[in-house]
């Protein structure tokens, strides 16, 4: 068992952006909600999935919402404890243990508020290894994990305990009482064992994330090439160098959608790349080409210092990188590209990994 | 106590579509429900305010949704059962009785099924009086009734509670998530004891309603006119006589919103009406002056035979008579008003009583 610091916290901030693939919310957001906890309560303990005993009892704590709303609203910790409080009254026993449901963005440090509160450790493990813009997308549904029961908790005092037939009814009913309150809420939810956790979930996302973390944090130090950096230690491919040329955003249905338009620059020059987002990077059209599409993760970094940089904060002008990195294995099978691939997402195209398309 | 029997069963129906100021949705769609559930479990007991014992656990049950989808779509007496049981199972209690929600159209009589099946009687009383577009608005949210802890059941199987900290966020959420859902659910909502039912409940709506409908059916056995007949009852007033002209109607946000126009025959010829509904008639205006409004209840019914013909059923050319009738005292008190008057809807005019208008 480690213990998840102020330092560890920052590395897992800046990592957790680029496993984001462009989404997740704004991780600083997240760690400014787990700094405030740390500091009053301590460093928070964080265990392995071998650690964890068969017999836990492991939830999800995330924020659902769209991304553009995030930034306006900070979301309180005690929403997240109240999401948390009401699954317990619901299921009558309480939890041992928190992961988050994504190691991208935001939730992937929001389990650390409610851990401290509760006096409790955060797994490391997750349901996605990156970002995903509705909360069924998770390897559990891939086990036939339930989603349900789940509570949410809004700002305004709001409790919910939603049990449905199916994880995409938790995202289409979840996700509309969340607009109709204002569009940020935290949830718990996917109550598991530990014995189901350690099947279910992804490894050591946030033990990647301080990785990424550290290593852009080292390569800044030394003065070499964060983007190279990642590349080599993550197998990731490089999409493009560019300047974004434009972004068309918008808030629709709760999430932040739109696209990126980036103008090659250096040994793209003449090279245009379209990025699809729905709160995430979803497509990347090289020349109209898709050459990286989800289950892999696509991120935009700033060119020089490697600081990732989300959809929702992408601006005309700024000097990128485009990268992607491969998805999680299980995101990659058949049953995996079924829940997750582009048709999921409604494009007329049939998932290929990146390192086949570039 | 008396017994619910087919026939008063459908002198009920009948009645409540008068009460329903043209909204509540299809009574006999409720009645078709209602009806099943008699036939197979016998008649419903029927307890008043007056007989029901001080610590009885009281709550309401209803459908909710767009009158326009519970046309296509009847909704399912044991989804009404899953939602008093999801209800029953939050709070760690049973239920003693049901109470209608409202006596205005098809929920007037949606409890009978769910009592039938749980075997418990249903209360003389209601929170309406009439119908209306919104589950805030009830008589209980005059004394600080709380709508939830509210439980929610779709077709689908999915299943929710609420907690909210007013009864209009219940309205907000719960309508968000019925949208999403499909646009018709069964909620069990307002838990509450004998004593509060007394005090917060309009008495007696289920009589009343078996009255009108009893006093149509006798009119029309005796060739005398249904319509003097309700308005001599019930203290009504004539609005107008006439043909329907026009109707606009759309569903929006999970209502079926639109105006009627009637233009005036007989002692009414070169008068016009305008019928501004939400769900339900809301306002009436002769010559484009307000002569009615909510909290009073406005009705078009069929001039000849009486047949109350709601908002989602009235067509061009259809004859008919529109009455209003007085809205419950409660709802004519400035906290009734405000609550329930023309501004919480929108419009920019005092509620004035119908008698006074015209």
């Amino acid at each position: 068992m480690r213990r998840l610091d102020e330092r560890l916290l920052g590395d897992i901030t800046i990592g957790s952006a680029v496993l984001g693939s462009g989404g997740g919310g704004d991780p600083y957001i997240g760690m400014l909600l787990a700094r405030a906890a740390i500091r009053e309560s301590g460093p928070v303990p964080l265990v392995s999935l071998a650690e964890l005993p068969d017999d836990a009892r492991v939830a999800f704590v995330a924020a659902v919402g769209a991304p553009g709303v995030l930034i306006e609203k900070i979301p309180r910790a005690e929403d997240a404890v109240a999401a948390l409080d009401m699954l317990e009254r619901h299921l009558g026993y309480s939890f041992t243990h928190i992961a988050p449901i994504e190691a991208g963005g935001l939730n992937a440090v929001t389990p650390i508020a409610p851990a401290a509160h509760k006096g409790i450790p955060i797994v490391d493990a997750d349901g996605m290894g990156r970002a995903f813009p509705t909360l069924d997308l998770v390897t559990p549904s891939l086990y036939g994990g339930s989603a349900t029961p789940m509570a949410l908790a809004d700002e305004h005092g709001n409790r919910m305990v939603l049990e449905t037939r199916t994880n995409l009814w938790s995202e289409v009913i979840g996700r509309a009482a969340t607009v109709a309150s204002g569009c940020i809420q935290f949830f718990a939810s996917y109550p598991m064992t530990g014995v189901q956790a350690r099947e279910w979930l992804v490894d050591a996302p946030l033990t990647r994330a301080a990785r990424l973390g550290a290593l852009i944090r080292t390569a800044r130090a030394e003065h070499s090439s964060p983007v190279e950096a990642i590349i080599e230690e993550e197998d990731g491919v490089r999409l493009i160098e560019g300047k974004i040329a434009s972004v068309e955003r918008r808030t629709e249905r709760g999430w932040t959608m739109g696209e990126a338009v980036v103008h090659g620059t250096g040994p793209d020059l003449g090279r245009t790349m379209r990025l699809l987002f729905q709160n995430e990077y979803l497509v990347a059209l090289r020349d109209e080409n898709v050459i990286a599409s989800t289950p892999d993760i696509i991120m935009t970094l700033e060119a020089e210092t490697g600081e990732p940089i989300p959809a929702e904060e992408i601006r005309y002008g700024f000097r990128v990188a485009a990268v992607a990195l491969p998805g999680d294995e299980r995101w990659r099978s058949p049953a995996g590209i079924e829940l997750s691939g582009p048709r999921r997402f409604g494009y007329d195209f049939d998932y290929a990994p990146v390192e086949a398309l570039v």
